[in-house]
């Protein structure tokens, strides 16, 4: 019933509705998974579920393949690892550039959502392959954010969670430099309001330039200044009589080359939707506000941190330690690479998903307290 | 001989030719004066020369009225005050939207400039005004990057030297966001290649997106959160079915703002400009690196960082400390504010300057150490 190892297959999980109040019609989700479940599929299994970041998709093996695999941190002779695609990306599950079930691709039709509907998407998947609970939900960034979505809206599904390098909310530096991105790309003339899909165009120009912006907050500016500093990119001269687009620093070169590769796999009304829905991100919405949801969390949650991240910075996820209601553990990665530490530095993050794996062996999940407490069965 | 006290008065200083081999022809330097020049104008005399940032002008008492005035710290009872207008800028000075010697505006033949042609400039409109020496020359971000350049470039002028929040040359992070700003504007299609003045329109939609991601790297992300965090503009609700431009978040609102402001004060071709300068800022070029041309500092120089700045991290000024031949002293603005806390932080930048001002009177200068030693006249 589950997916060949390794190979991309696609759910039906019926119709979405967002919190906004739309609907994505006949949405389907994407995933791979690595690993043969064991245990009960509606309790206590192996099961462990990757949350991919921003334009990440389901092949966790490939782009965290230092973490997971046969013997890995994630060791897939043990576990059952699966990782879906989020809602509204454009590697299989339902996004913008997906078809609409009434002809033609959804483009501007595609409604806004948030990290909640992608959740309660992967929820949906879940129930459609029977699995009832998971072990243990992973995820960093946009992946973190939708991880302690998990722990808040279904918290008798996930055993115990592991939140990397993201925030309680988006702060306003956030939305403010997400927004400058989205901007990017809805004021490039192929955007056609969300509808160039089947243009013959698309308004890759902006998709870049965004991209290059949001690399510049995904390194670490020591990182990027031992890397490049203020060489030259060979064979131009950025300091000639005028400024010219041909002649660079070695920097520019780069994210321009960063940029253009993102074009080159990913769609930018998938981009927008994504970074829409990080701009929405609050834990707290309804909820009380939010050290209030934070601390009505049952689910014992693992905290981790980059000491140099500049767009989630560490203070983020002191804040998210000190008021989550079952915090397992925190650590901090040290790394001159900034936010995308949870995916470069493979030594540490090795240290600490064994250390993850093992704190949940060794503590009850909240809902063994709760039959210790005969609240209901385990 | 000097400008009336506080008035706009403009400086012919001939040609100027750029480290890469421009002229720009018939060039002239803007500047403010405020309080009475004492002494010797080419010896030892009261003068202190401001040095603005970015998108700054000459009118120092104005953006930085708590620090320039009868009684402050920079005490205009004392002190005579010169503010010029930078080299590039579009305040007096000559820039892309001045007129060319041969007609019409610079416009795309204004060639590209970096901080030392500023101070070549600079010091060009001090002879021009028979000024060979000033007590102390004082400048934050672009103002204190030429600051430094005027120190190695003229240390026989300088007799102390303040600079604030600011490099020892631009880091590939800075050149990253800058560029960022700068294809924002090339990239309107208003921008025409440089050649836009008289078109009736300007870049201004690429200006203001610059300033809007500039305006998120001069302002801490504790500040910024502390004072939007999630918060919708006020009759707007960023949380609908369907993202929509009208629909903001409350910083979106206020980046917004500050973008718009910009169009309405500044050229786009000088923000380019002088943006371009900052990414060609680099103290050690054609000096033997870096930490040699700092070493080989004689003037006197107090380095000021600010604790939370994105744009220029404090450990860069920690660098220039341990760096500069002749260091004066340090100070750290601790403020959630980010860059712009020299503008904004005026109680301690009150003590700053007050300290500054004493360790001046306190400490011989490069040419009184020379005397001293019987090397040259004082």
């Amino acid at each position: 019933m589950l997916a060949a190892e390794g190979e991309l297959a696609t759910v039906a999980i019926g119709d979405v509705h967002t919190e906004a109040g739309a609907v994505i019609e006949d949405a389907h989700i994407a995933y791979r998974r690595w690993g043969v479940p064991r245990g009960d599929l509606a309790g206590k299994n192996n099961i462990l579920l990757i949350e991919h970041a921003l334009t990440g998709d389901s092949d966790a093996a490939d782009w965290w393949c230092e973490a997971i695999g046969p013997g890995k941190a994630l060791d897939t002779d043990e576990w059952c690892v699966i990782c879906t695609n989020a809602l509204g990306s454009c590697y299989g599950s339902t996004g913008p550039a997906s078809e609409h079930p009434d002809g033609g691709v959804w483009g501007s039709r595609f409604p806004a959502i948030n990290m909640r509907d992608m959740v309660h998407a992967e929820h949906a998947f879940l129930e459609a392959l029977g699995i009832g609970r998971v072990h243990a939900i992973i995820g960093g960034s946009m992946g973190g954010a939708r991880t302690l979505e998990w722990t808040l809206l279904y918290p008798e599904t996930v055993d115990y969670a592991l939140v990397l390098a993201v925030s309680a909310r988006a702060s306003a530096w956030q939305i403010g430099i997400q927004t400058a991105q989205i901007t990017s790309i809805t004021q490039d003339p192929d955007w056609h309001g969300g509808d160039y899909h089947g243009t013959g165009s698309a308004p890759n120009a902006g998709l870049a330039a965004a991209r290059r912006i949001a690399h510049l907050t995904y390194r670490g500016e020591l990182e990027i200044d031992e890397r490049f500093g203020t060489a030259a990119q060979s064979g131009e001269n950025p300091l000639g009589q005028f400024r010219a687009d041909g002649e660079r620093f070695a920097v520019q070169s780069y994210l321009e080359h960063q940029g253009k590769k993102l074009t080159e796999r990913f769609d930018a009304a998938s981009y927008v939707t994504l970074t829409e829905a990080l701009n929405r991100h609050d834990v707290g919405r309804d909820r009380g506000g939010l050290n209030k949801a934070l601390a009505s969390s049952t689910v014992p949650t693992m905290i981790v941190g980059v000491d140099t991240d500049i767009l989630y910075p560490y203070h983020q996820q002191e804040h998210l330690s000190r008021n989550l209601g079952n915090l397992l553990a925190m650590a901090k990665l040290s790394s001159p690479v900034g936010h995308d530490a949870f995916l470069v530095e493979a030594r540490q993050m090795d240290r600490i998903l064994r250390n993850f794996i093992s704190l949940t062996h060794e503590t009850p999940s909240a809902r063994e307290v709760a039959a210790e407490r005969g609240a209901y069965d385990i």
